[in-house]
């Protein structure tokens, strides 16, 4: 997925889609995703709409891009030699202050999903599944290693600990997650969850 | 909390009170939170406003106890013996197809408590507030029983465990949570993390 992007966005410099994508974002923060426009994005980085359009497809895509584009450590990288360490490197890929503005960006754009099915399946195609996969892959290294038998009935609600533990923070606490509650939450449930 | 709301309602018999709940929880499934007005409701359920705000206090606070008024089994009265026969308990509370409906109602809800303090406070002081005060008897029970080791790290992440299962089933894996899943997430994560 990662190839297949930046080949098509080969004429853009990486310092000039970072720019492009940080511009995204901060419209994002500032309007929300329904009143964000291509025309805006065009006119703040002074490129032209044909040109947003034929590199990004379109305002999901472009979006969806820019959302995953900021976490600068992708899963995939991830490889410490045990889990604990793993998760914890994870975990790090934000500090408190992008952790919270981030809960905001995808508090909004977890209600526009439900609207607006092209975003929908911008945001699963571009950005849950390849987290996903990369996830998984990670939790198969520990398999390998020993670390989790493969038959811990645990193995398959990695995913739905780690995302319910961001989304419940919010919702019972009334704070975003921070790094500190989440190391705790990783070495309290999920890692004995997984009998590690 | 129950008693309170009970004795301010006293001239309402309960099964005109089921009514009016079952109403006020079809025009939300029907319309969505910002959409549903006092006019309706009075009009649906051949009430007078003047009633339900005297009753009720306002649509916020109406809408609240509406949902939780649908949970017919409070958490309070759950008492098996057992962590993991209380959880199941918990669990069938609501069959799937309940699940599948609250799950819409409580993702319109989320939006709106975002943009409505009043609505918020009214979500955790009627619903939030109660639900993890009885949840934390039947965990403080389980203790008392010699089934969960009093400083058990997890102790306190057990609403977020739960209520990270039901919201990240939506967002992973795209469908409601049903009786299944949660069953088999309780004896796969929460009851070993518990060490249970």
């Amino acid at each position: 997925m990662a190839e297949v992007a930046t080949a098509r966005r080969s004429r853009i410099t990486p310092e000039r889609e970072a720019e492009l994508y940080a511009a995204v974002l901060d419209i994002l923060r500032e309007v929300g995703y329904d009143a964000l426009t291509m025309d805006a994005v065009a006119t703040r980085t002074r490129s032209s709409k044909a040109t947003l359009y034929r590199q990004w497809g379109g305002k999901p895509q472009l979006v969806v891009v820019a959302l995953r584009h900021q976490k600068r450590l992708h899963l995939a990288e991830v490889d410490t030699g045990s889990l604990r360490g793993d998760f914890h490197t994870i975990l790090n890929r934000e500090d408190d202050c992008q952790m919270e503005q981030n809960s905001a960006l995808f508090r909004g754009l977890a209600m526009a999903v439900h609207t607006d099915p092209e975003l929908l399946s911008a945001f699963r195609e571009l950005l849950v599944d390849p987290e996903l996969a990369e996830l998984d892959l990670i939790i198969r290294r520990a398999v390998e290693r020993g670390e989790v038998r493969a038959d811990n009935p645990a193995l398959g609600f990695v995913p739905h600990m780690l995302i319910g533990a961001f989304v419940a923070r919010g919702l019972i606490d009334e704070r975003p997650p921070t790094q500190a509650f989440l190391a705790s939450y990783v070495d309290s449930v999920i890692l004995p969850a997984l009998g590690v």
